[in-house]
């Protein structure tokens, strides 16, 4: 890929927030430049030719971790994936000392997921390369956003001004989180949809619009974000059930025709079909489910790239 | 590789079924080249530098991912295994969705385990990739008896006219279906020996002779091709013990001694020694079993290329 | 890496044990050519390229396969990781019919971790490829020995004369007892140091001297290497709480006292922090921990190397 990057000037990715505008458009444009060698025959580059990219995951996420591996690969990357649940953490290691361990072993960048918000900052400050955050607890999920909004442009042409209404279990969703904050940045209108139980204390200090009616949150919006509802992060109390959850904020062809006609759906996977988004919305004419994960691969391609350009001697 | 395959115009390998005898010795020839390239210190070729294999094994299995791992890495390409088990089929994702998000990531093959009959060659009609069936169910396991056919081709020059027996498990056998369809194909005799309650309904329908004493169906073959005995696949009806099974379908010297002098002896692993075969055997001079798996790498470096060749712009 | 290691003509890597020093000597030399290879941007070489280095791992390490598949990586070689735990084993399938299987495959390195003593140098008599033991239970560990003093010597520029206090549980460790015999080789005073149930019977036979108690057994020593306490094999008998352990055996600024002043402290990992080791000392300033694991994947680079050196046709 031959953009410069003089803008992002970053040593991590450690989530959206401390992204400028114009960094997240360089990201974009290189993304864009990364869809096309994903779609030639010959998908392979020598950008990270001699880099060692180690996938640290507390958390296993079949979806991410590959994006991530085929990412490195397709640059030239030597890639390593550590699926730490199998590891030495049952022998009573820590987090820090996992990180300390593989920092020694010289690696140039770090993916590092973890079920913990904070963690992979915290581990970020130990070690010597780069670290990208590939979703830590509920805080942020920095890629995804870049994914999203990289969906988006190259549909709609643009981000700014746009209406997106974000959908669902918005409490658990680093998802959310990290696309309030980009989209944001980006100037589109951001609003959140969900029920009182799964939108967390404060949100409008985000400066979105809150909706605990779908039909009135998609109201003329050009991109309905939906969330997969992570009945796994809730803990006894409120738990409902897929029947009565579909009925009120599942997204059906009804609750769609709210929306501006032709407007986007996007969903960040994996889908539990019939209980946030029926099937036939899932695999209609405007979903994007399919192209978010291809532009989850250019995406990672371009911030390794970017990362890479950053490192020391590089 | 520089062997020419026009005959071979196949998209997929998601059976032998589909496949010409010429198409078949095509493959065959192929493999011949590849196993040159093992046995080379350098083993690494460029013909599928850039392109992206992923092997997608819902069912576990070390020596199958393993050989096809191996066979694409000699080859250039990137690979990535995705063990399902252990993944987002737990967070309620179909098949179809794990398929369609990984053939969003653009890989050129994917390699495919399932456990249900025929989940193989559905996933293909939904993919643009190549898709090679590494084991369906009780259906196909095609690279298998091409590897088999290439073993017994290398050893006695020629399969047209052998006399091969087939014995044991017939019923949960993919091995033993894509087996005798090759078999026949390419011209051999295909008898299948076992006893009543693990021969499939019907299987005289597939050309073979079957036989219940095992003596009586290894009389003056040229091959003896064992199956694991799958205790796993049987629900509680019948259950042999082993030692009882061994008794009267366990490969031993006697029985062998039925066969024609110096028959060949073939096992897809892994064994269960002193169940469906005696280490004596196994180990002995007439077994071929290592040389199977050898010949497996190079069958799957063969059809790794023939399906490369057939992709678009390649 | 341009070595010549004219003196190193071992086929496989099974111990320390076999090893001259000369042997030791030309293994270091070449690993500190490796470590500034990783510490290159671009730390990738094709000494082994087109070879094939598989992991097969009958015990779970994080660590050490991670180093093993990273130094076989930036050498250029092809790298298969095998976790036999979740695979055919299982199936009843034995060690020698893993590896006879995984030799058929044609691999030229096979580096091995098994539970007992023993049964990597059974598998290295069977198989064509070169062997390198990763842990074989109880018995060795020569990476780890190799490791260790390419950390002494890079630090205190040599391992003649030096004293060198081993702590805690030697019974259960392969690391003990390949840096007893590494160490003795090099000309250092080895000490060990731990409780009378923790000590090997007949220690005294190798060479060594025994402490029970541990200031009487660290006082001038120049290394106070400390051992992980492996109470997963320890069964019934005598399990040591983790309190009383420390309050004796444990490494503590007090006790870190009695050594030389600016003695290194070393541990293999993972650490059990407020077990055998105090934080404080392990994150210290004479602390050589993280060097060790870099020194990690230097030393099996030069093994690699070397054994690739010798193999036919190389």
């Amino acid at each position: 890929m031959t953009s410069t990057l003089p803008v992002f000037t970053q040593r991590h990715l450690l989530g959206i927030e401390p992204l400028s505008r114009p960094e997240i458009e360089a990201l974009l444009d290189l993304a864009d430049e990364a869809v096309a060698i994903s779609r030639q025959i010959e998908k392979k580059r020598s950008t990270l030719r001699g880099r060692t990219q180690i996938n640290l995951f507390f958390e296993a996420s079949t979806r991410t971790q590959s994006s991530f591996e085929l990412a490195g690969k397709r640059l030239g990357a030597d890639v390593m994936n550590m699926a730490v649940a199998a590891s030495s953490v049952k022998k009573g290691e820590t987090l820090i000392d996992t990180a300390m361990t593989l920092n020694a072993m010289r690696p140039d960048i770090l993916v590092v997921r973890h079920h913990a918000a904070g963690a992979v900052s915290l581990l970020a400050r130990k070690v010597d390369c780069s670290v990208i955050n590939a979703g830590d607890g509920a805080h942020e999920h920095p890629t995804q956003a870049l994914l999203d909004a990289l969906t988006i442009r190259r549909n709609l042409g643009r981000i700014e001004g746009l209406t997106v209404a974000i959908c669902g279990d918005i409490l658990h969703s680093r998802v959310a989180r990290s696309n309030i904050l980009l989209l944001g940045k980006l100037g589109a209108r951001v609003r959140v949809v969900g029920p009182s139980t799964l939108l967390p204390a404060g949100v409008e200090a985000m400066g979105v619009e809150v909706f605990r009616d779908m039909r009135a949150g998609l109201a003329d919006a050009d991109v309905v974000m939906m969330l997969r509802l992570q009945r796994e992060r809730m803990a006894g109390a409120f738990v409902p059930s897929a029947k009565e959850y579909f009925r009120f904020f599942g997204l059906d062809q009804e609750k769609l025709s709210r929306a501006r006609p032709g407007a986007l759906v996007m969903h960040p996977g994996p889908m539990n079909r019939g209980v946030e988004i029926d099937t036939a919305v899932a695999d209609g004419a405007q979903s994007l489910i399919r192209e978010q994960v291809e532009m989850g691969v250019a995406v990672r391609m371009a911030v390794l790239e970017a990362l890479a350009r950053n490192l020391p001697n590089a």
